[in-house]
């Protein structure tokens, strides 16, 4: 179930059967030769939408800008700083804590999120601990490539190359659910550089393509539907433990 | 263009054609008995990416949560704040300015964004007013009913009860682009009443199903496919327009 | 009564009378060649100072400094961020409903505050929102030339060049109040240009002499004792109905 | 000169001459049975206005509302929070710097304002020495009964019961310029209670009339004119000292 | 007792006996050719810690970073700015009174501090103000120089030079405290200039080598031990008078 | 060479042979029966200090108070929020970066830290690549229980129960440092359980006594002794590999 293609009564009716909910979130941001600038906030959303047609989960819009300063010399990248990250997190919790969600999952597709991602929960929890009382809710960070079996799946697919941006699991994701986008470029070198991440010009100057440590050339769309087939079964079971899990008001 | 779907490399290309972007903003806030939670953000971003299949023009990721905060009341609506929303619009304008577009058209779809929007378009301004140094570049706000003939349909589609929230024409909207999530009910009254917006205590009291002032089962998908299109047409326009206004560097 | 006259004990028996305050809103700005820099923070002090003459209301000190980043390439104009602005009409706000408060009237004389006024009562009303609480009190913001039958008076008055900034309504206004203080120039054009507002130094490049679209000429201290006495009766009214409001704590 | 009576010319022909501005600082805020509601802003707005009558020095609008956070028990007080009295303090700064005046001198009325307008000069200089550059601007803070002379005439005038808040001294200021609001009370006790300053119900409780140490009832206007006449005086003479005093820019 | 040496049931066995707490505040600056950069943060740490071994109170882990934007001209020098200062006071005081501590002394090195320490007061007493309820604790600053006697000693063993900055008394005391790092150096001249204080470069352009109004050559070690052992009973004093004023909850 | 200790002419000289420094981080938190409040402040300020007698590195002050809002159930602790960390962060970085260190390592002993040191360091970074400009330092957050070797030997020393919080190494590591100050008790059970970390009440619901996973009662000061000269170790060559690194201004 889709929250933005359904009413608010429907939402009202679905808060009876369940507190919880999962959020896509990702960046926009530049993704080598052939990644799309959205890749990173697709793949949560393409293995959400996937996994809500099979099961009675619900599914809030897609938080699609992050923490991307790194890739601002990158022509088409978004970015929040983590300060307006961690606030706009923080209002979007606290909107669904109104309605009564106590368990709130962030499907992440974002390596560069999770530090500010993890920095917002507390910043959330904080105003509860400093207040003694109960927060009400559980947050929880689940990145899509560890959802249970995929980093598997991603690693046998990929067993060189695969690097940590600009991945040919990511760039398969995309291309099974927007076949008409899948771009070409020939990579030099084959898999590129890895190394430590600073400010964008830095970045720029290091990774002059934008991949680190990758070889996107290996993504096809028919990998990208099984990461994602498996990803969105493995996420159904995911939110299913995540329900049962007790949250004292 | 979607720049979402398109790599760093051919927003670098466009960017050689053209420095204007347009931002589809909206909100995820109740739409009344039938409306989708969506709607805010649905019908910018339907507008904007069916101009883009006529024009060379460049379409950013939808800005999909807004200023909301009064219909919080509602299960599914997610706000942010003024002051949250008017810094992430901030970061959106500086990245996309990083890459050297220089007129940003923010195509709008909540009558509630546009006194934040306006403020954030002061805050930013006022970062080169205060440094004594030009911006570089254009901010322009566009609500999607205020674009070249779509009122005057609007009003010959539903000359009574199109209201202000909740409305016929951006609900006609949402039944074309997502016939399968067309909802039914009935209304009482058929025309909602209007009145001030406060808080959500207060909104949820005074408009106990959410609607204010309209009656939204006048909307028909035909009616949205006529709206979209002349929208779209008139965006297209506007953006050439605004294209051709000289930005001092 | 003037608050800023009174003791608190007088307050404290206005408050067993009446829950209703209006603050003076405005901006200290440029207003062209022969206007004044207080302008637009003067004649909404000058008409609610006027009004409680006659009538039991209470008028809170002037906020005299607002959102006026686009002048700021003129000497002697101070201006908020909206950041900031929203910040300080938030503790004006939380301070008056501490004392009990619950009808806040801004009487505004600045185009350019309207935007970060909404916002900020936005975020005001958002506290409440999130908390799942009523906030206790209405706001209101009232432009003194929307009072009823101002904006009428000033376009018989003034049938062509009235404009948007540096009016002769605004300048008539201070010309009665402070005869001591009309200045003359010579205008060129009669009727200055209009256009759009964005930083500073685009302001001052459109809009050489800081007037749009207006002929101060016009102004006499005659025009301006008629919209005075017409706006402080309509300010009456305008809180006497406001007054009348209920407002669930 | 008082800037919101002048011109954006005038101003600029005023920094042909000086690159000094004197800026009115206060607080509104009880003070006693008999003080105005007004007094910590009118008196430096007072001394000031009077100050500009005989010398060519530039008086900017008063700044009204300070920091009075303990004073929220008593119905009229307006508080802004230091951090948002710091934030606006800097924006006044910065838009007087925009327009080139490299000495501002904050008249101040209110004790309580001290400590924030302190921290609020350290942050606007932190801006500077952060970057590595000059400020290009010297800030001043002048309590308008630390003026040369000024107390040791209000120790004359009152040689007990001056104390702390609702002082006979700052009362005789505004019974001189506004006779029509002189109030009279009796004292229990004639002199007030001194102590700690806290949060605003342990204010009410320990400070029951709103008085510290102080027996207003001393306050008469004539000795209000000898305050105004000196205070005046000496602003002149601090004014032309500080003029002279060399800012590198 | 020092906290960070405890356990956390020690800490909750002595709020058993005792409500109040004191925390060493200072500021990590230059401090002239032989102090010591830590001389701020360092002196209030010596005294408490040698308080604290003749009597049953608590000392809590040393605030070592201040408000020393002035100082920032020289190397070594760690500033907060005053709202970041703030903030952190804030979460200090927030986190102890959330265990249940009412009397918060800060012990403090560092003139430069006094303001932002108090609107920091102000700010955290605001939230209780604004929100019409009691503080639940008292916050006290207190300055080392200013413990009863410390004042007098220091001017008996320096009456000339003593200064206002890099002083012969606080260079003593550390120098008492660490025998291992006394440094010396020849003054030019032997008591530095004194001035006004702005930004960093102004600051190391009146006072070249850091020393304001100073003439440290005249600190031992001797001296320094009798500040410390003077300080640390006035401290023990200036405690139990705090922890025996009521604070109502 | 410890920066609080030294001159700033001795930082001068310093930084004419190196633009490197470490600045010890860490929080003041419950650490269990036994744990020292200040363990996690205290392990990397150890660890720094006790490298420094062998080398010519230099170390700042300690970074005391961390990201600790779960433990603020447990007496003692103390915490800034993610928002506070992060302005604190960037304060003492820009501060350094001014006197021209380039390459600055936070030697962090919370783990509770992470995310917010990475936050703050994206905060910092985004500075400059928002503004197309090198950041001109580099930023390297280092756990000192990820220095190299140091894990190894704390999982030989407690193959078991070593856990991830109150850990038997930690413990040690003040054991040794401060022998007068070592605590003992019985733990039920031995090994602590493990689960999530939420608010502050959540967390002293889930873990009754403080620890998560360990069993301290393991530790020795021996063991102690010898992670501290391993960890001291490691560091030394940490930044030394550092400094090699080229950082572009």
């Amino acid at each position: 179930m889709l929250l933005h293609l359904s009413t608010w009564a429907e939402v009202g009716e679905f808060l009876k059967r369940s507190r919880t909910i999962a959020v896509p979130i990702g960046s926009n941001e530049q993704h080598g030769p052939t990644g799309l600038l959205g890749t990173d906030w697709l793949c949560p959303e393409i293995i959400a939408h996937e996994a809500q047609r099979t099961a009675d989960i619900l599914i809030a819009p897609t938080f699609n800008i992050g923490m991307a300063q790194h890739h601002l010399g990158f022509p088409g990248t978004i970015s929040l700083r983590p300060s307006t990250f961690i606030a706009a997190i923080g209002d979007w919790t606290r909107s669904l804590a109104v309605h009564g969600f106590e368990r709130i999952l962030f499907l992440n597709g974002h390596g560069g999120n999770v530090a500010s991602i993890e920095a917002a929960f507390s910043e959330i929890y904080a105003e509860a601990s400093f207040a003694k009382r109960r927060a009400g809710f559980a947050l929880k960070l689940c990145n899509w490539w560890d959802l249970n079996g995929v980093g598997e799946l991603a690693r046998e697919q990929f067993p060189t190359g695969h690097g940590i941006h600009a991945t040919p699991s990511e760039i398969a994701v995309t291309q099974w659910a927007f076949p008409d986008a899948i771009k070409s470029a020939s990579y030099t070198p084959q898999i590129a550089a890895s190394g430590p991440i600073r400010e964008a010009l830095d970045f720029r100057a290091r990774y002059p393509d934008g991949r680190m440590g990758s070889d996107p050339g290996q993504a096809t769309p028919e990998k990208g539907a099984a990461l994602v087939k498996l990803a969105a079964q493995s996420l159904v079971r995911e939110l299913d433990a995540f329900s049962r899990e007790a949250v004292p008001g």
